[in-house]
């Protein structure tokens, strides 16, 4: 008998081991998949969940990578008696775990959403004091991937609220993708990385391209400059990721040529590429974009460096993304973007045995004259480069 | 069925609500016990748990007043695979709630201890994450009195980890008296009064008169200077308290007079009385000191004030504690304290009108010739004056 208790206990503490290994092991590249907020905010139910999960199949999402469905707030209503949280039962009548396994079926992955203080964005239950058997909770629901807000959080040190969840999905016997979205006002890329696979660096995104001078809107150019302004590049690699938000892709409020360049520029900066638009419904356009493989595996590149802001031109800008070499080769992306409301030139200047590649528009360019690329970028819009053979590296 | 589930709510709700304002009346006056921590450290069992509630009836505590017995650290082994914590088997084979009952079926209360950190001061489990369940495991057991620890917390906003506990009280369905043993660092007597019944002001005690110049070393004059120094008798009040820490009264290291001077200033403090000592095994002259109801109810005086600094003469000093009136008369309690090396003399100047009680002596002593009392005290030694009639209150 005591023998059996000793067995139990080692092999409980090498679970917590394994685990807390696999933890580690999660998001190795940008967590690719699904949100439901930026499109659907509380008014979701378990109908939505279902058909976009069919949708990433249908549409060829699933195909290109992505793979999380992630339910944001207003699935929870309530805790019961033993403090459980229990699911919207108008809403997810099936439950939870149901929505899981059906998202599952589809070779796909499912995340859930909760908040690090007493009450979420939405005022519904928080996972403070409850950390444990939340994490317990989910594990059994088959979640894969917890996005963990930070409304409602008072004085709470947020290194240590994130710490405790963090602790408690390691031990939960199921490997979660941890999501820590505390918008990087306590600088969480100074210390996430342990702890969690991604970090907001921002508040919340809106379907803008730069809502400069507007109180508390952030577009997506907003964003790319407090990425650049605040040098977050040397902060991601993989396994751990800043987070510049999910994507406005195909939402209203961006053009085709911005929702080309906020795509591209998530793609360059090795952004979690949660989609946030409604993938039931999508133009052609949009499907395309999406689904461009070049450009996502520029994203989902192994090295898992994040781009920095290689020439500002004012207007007009260069990022370059060092990605993983081939058979010794070394290999680069370039963004040549046009933020300004003028259409531009952009050159830029390479070595002469470079071979350049157009990622949208499919086109091996070869080795260029002058080592020179040049093109004039409508507003707002850009060009992706994949440059091969390059020795400088500033 | 609908109206079922309605009323349950509702009385679910009302619970809750019910519970909460039981939380808010508890410990009216400092709450009096014993806690295992000053005798036994970790080495506890529940035989001695037993035997020192059966002491507090037979000799005589319970019927003073002493009613809480408190398991401190190390009770405590694991979490099972639900999160429960787990009692130490050997130690506490009969479990906590069996415990807990005998504690009740002798008319007494019982407490336990738990810690906000991720482990507690002796690396036990600590409650951090897993604060609403382990409220809900200590109602199930019968608990009515938890001491709080601060150890292995790390950076944890001290405020939002004793508030997710209190919070977690207030909903377990049982009242629960709610110690804040923060050690003053972070000032507890300015946040803790809507969260805790009481809070520590400082380090923990140590079984000496005057620790100066020792380091990390607290004994009973330090902890009361501390609580002149801050100022902190503005903060106790009837539910909230300031906690200079457990009577190390009965203990080896102090002296006979020094018992009764430790006893008579933490009477004055309207501190808790948490005794510390072997209670199984006291000497007669710790017995009558503890037992002594007219300094007793100094302590629980229904107008909750603490004592404050009246007068500061070096060596010796007068500690002032306004009581309830009575009748419309002013009721007074002075303590005349030498905490030198030398016997001193000691003047108290009252009003002609003052009716005198001496507590320790157990003697009236009338109106006062020259409305002055006077007295040696010898080294550590102290005389305790209930005063009634007066007109002064400076």
């Amino acid at each position: 008998m005591e023998k059996l208790v000793a067995l139990v206990i080692i092999k409980f503490a090498f679970g917590l081991l394994l685990n807390a290994q696999d933890f580690n092991d999660l998001a190795k590249t940008p967590p690719m998949g699904w949100n439901s907020w930026n499109t659907f905010h509380c008014d979701i139910n378990e109908e939505i969940i279902k058909e976009v999960a069919d949708a990433f199949v249908t549409k060829g999402l699933k195909d290109v990578g992505f793979e999380y469905i992630i339910i944001d707030d207003c699935w929870q209503v309530e805790r019961d008696e033993n403090g459980t949280l229990v699911a919207d039962p108008k809403r997810f009548p099936s439950g939870i775990k149901s929505i899981a396994e059906y998202v599952h079926a589809l070779g796909l992955k499912f995340g859930i959403y909760s908040d690090a203080g007493k009450k979420t964005c939405m005022e519904r239950p928080g996972s403070r004091g409850h950390e444990y058997q939340d994490a317990r909770t989910f594990a059994a629901w088959g979640v894969d991937y917890l996005k963990y807000d930070w409304c409602n959080s008072g004085q709470q040190n947020p290194y240590e609220s994130y710490a405790v969840m963090s602790d408690a999905l390691k031990e939960c016997g199921r490997p979660v993708v941890f999501s820590i979205c505390e918008w990087g006002t306590n600088e969480p890329w100074t210390w996430a990385k342990d702890i969690g696979h991604l970090w907001r660096i921002s508040g919340d995104i809106r379907p803008c391209w730069d809502c400069t001078g507007e109180r508390a809107c952030l577009g997506v150019m907003n964003i790319v400059d407090i990425a650049v302004e605040k040098k977050l590049s040397t902060y991601a690699g993989p396994g751990h990721w800043n987070d510049p938000d999910m994507l406005e892709v195909g939402n209203p409020g961006l053009s085709d040529v911005e929702n080309k360049s906020h795509f591209s520029l998530w793609a360059m900066m090795a952004a979690p590429l949660m989609l946030g638009n409604d993938v039931r419904n999508m133009s052609q356009q949009t499907i395309d974009l999406l689904t461009n493989k070049e450009v996502i595996a520029i994203n989902q590149d192994k090295a898992g460096k994040q781009c920095y802001r290689f020439r500002d031109f004012g207007d007009t800008e260069i990022y370059r993304k060092h990605l993983q070499e081939t058979n010794g080769i070394q290999q680069d992306a370039f963004l040549l973007l046009n933020r300004g409301n003028e259409p531009k030139k952009i050159s830029l200047y390479l070595e002469p045995q470079a071979e350049v590649r157009d990622l949208w528009n499919k086109k091996n360019l070869g080795k260029l004259n002058d080592s020179r690329f040049e093109a004039v970028v409508e507003p707002h819009d850009c060009v992706l480069l994949k440059v091969s053979g390059l020795n400088f590296h500033n």
